[in-house]
């Protein structure tokens, strides 16, 4: 069966996020000064093929640990939908 | 009040995602055969100061607009958490 995994992989709150401070400058500068903070993460989708949604789960955070987030710099999240 | 705004960005899903094909051979090499398609896209974390979470939603679908999706390859979702 296929689940679709979602990874959600975010810098970690401690660290700064300069990517992010550049696009909050952006969006100022386009007048849109609600905005207070912003972080920038990757939204990663996998079509896994497992028995369950618990295998699917396991096979998306080995893939999430080993390639898809540096655990030194971000966090990450799985979601099977 | 200040509103979380998280806005998904992913590239359109007539699109080939070029960076996803890479990763899914990153994967492959890596032993983990049961996932059968990558495709990467963007989260963005947005702290917006608005009067009500409606008013923060349409800002933060104002940026994404505006700076944060280039809506001819990508499509994005905002949620307000």
């Amino acid at each position: 069966m296929i689940f679709t995994a979602q990874v959600k992989v975010m810098p970690l709150k401690e660290l700064l996020d300069p990517q992010g401070k550049a696009v909050m400058g952006g969006l100022a500068n386009l007048g849109l000064n609600g905005i207070k903070d912003v972080r920038i993460g990757k939204n990663i989708t996998l079509q896994v093929e497992a028995d369950s949604a618990d295998a699917a789960a396991q096979i998306a955070e080995e893939a999430a640990k080993k390639l898809l987030a540096n655990q030194v710099m971000e966090m990450f999240e799985v979601e099977i939908k």
